[in-house]
């Protein structure tokens, strides 16, 4: 009975979710996925302090509760529109329509959209993007991708995150890789700390890349 | 529609829960709670190996895809069996049932449920256990507690665990256990790093008394 009532759910997600891909036009949206605390808030805070003069960017940040992700990215200074699911484990395609409505859309480049903390649920939610952003950190473990194989799937761009902390883990890096390419052998797999500034450059140029290419 | 599907689906689970506890008998089961990578397999692993004399334990696996954990607990020693939910984002009570039916209830003192690592879904779903343990590695951030309170607000035990990584991180402990004291006054909160084998005995001790508790 559950299957029959999740595929009802999908389906009609399915189709707000080719209405909001229309609406967005040329902008690119990127739907960021990854466990709580991989570091989804810090990359975007980076990313629009570097990027800001170079694209007209806002984001939409899903939470299940709580303002304080979309304090943060306020603070950088570029339009927020803050989603509660109150206790929802996901964004669907008609929580992001909505939210997208109080945005100027056709005054935007890049639409981020920070899916709620879940390594799980959201995979299977398509709001409309151009490209799903999995973001692992590496603290998390090297088995994850295997574990959770849907979202590093499904992703354009895979964002290994903490590197920094790399030498405090057991992670086998070999084996991470081996496993995404497996899942996935066309998503660039991108390893970086965003907290320390490093490695950021090739997730910008990524970036670089999508939005010309949508705009084309 | 949504709400109600899922009112549904946590009534006929929250029945086959209170089954299983009359089942359970005199076991104290535990249902570890967490995301993806916070160290549940790990605290499980050194748990057995420390409490293996004293009491008769087994664990009930469960993972979205992948027999990893099952064969880290396996090496371990005691019963265990795995639940694969191919997709599913949170064991329920009916998996549960038909994974304990292939334990000798009877022969245990206690019964571990390592749920499927994720912060959200896992905490609105009964299994039956005694006692949610919610594990959180301090690398996912103080501002989580706060951010996904329905797991901190029903837990027993509350395993803050990666506390060796904690000066490399900027978490604060003070505002981390201040939001836990708001959710959950009575839940003590462990600080721990299972993999480093520090702080520990608490946890033993805890368990210890809840088991005694259970027998009682």
């Amino acid at each position: 009975m559950k299957v029959y009532m999740e595929q009802g759910i999908l389906q009609e997600n399915a189709r707000q979710a080719e209405e909001n891909r229309a609406l967005f036009g040329k902008t690119l949206v990127v739907n960021l996925i990854g466990s709580p605390g991989c570091g989804k808030t810090t990359l975007l805070e980076k990313t629009l302090a570097a990027l800001g003069k170079e694209f007209r960017m806002a984001v939409i940040e899903g939470d299940i509760y709580t303002t304080k992700d979309a304090q943060r990215i306020e603070a950088c200074g570029v339009p927020v529109v803050q989603v509660n699911t109150a206790g929802g484990c996901h964004l669907s395609a008609e929580i992001t329509a909505r939210a997208a409505a109080d945005l100027d859309l056709a005054d935007l480049d890049i639409l981020f959209i920070e899916n709620v903390g879940n390594l799980v649920c959201p995979a299977e939610f398509d709001l409309g993007e151009d490209c799903k952003a999995a973001v692992l950190s590496v603290v998390e473990g090297d088995d994850k991708p295997a574990k959770y194989p849907l979202l590093f799937r499904e992703a354009g761009v895979v964002v290994l995150n903490k590197c920094d902390l790399l030498p405090y883990t057991n992670f086998n890096m070999d084996s991470a890789l081996a496993d995404l390419q497996g899942l996935n052998e066309k998503a660039p797999v991108l390893q970086l700390s965003a907290a320390r500034e490093e490695g950021l450059e090739p997730w910008y140029a990524w970036l670089r890349r999508a939005a010309a290419e949508k705009k084309a």
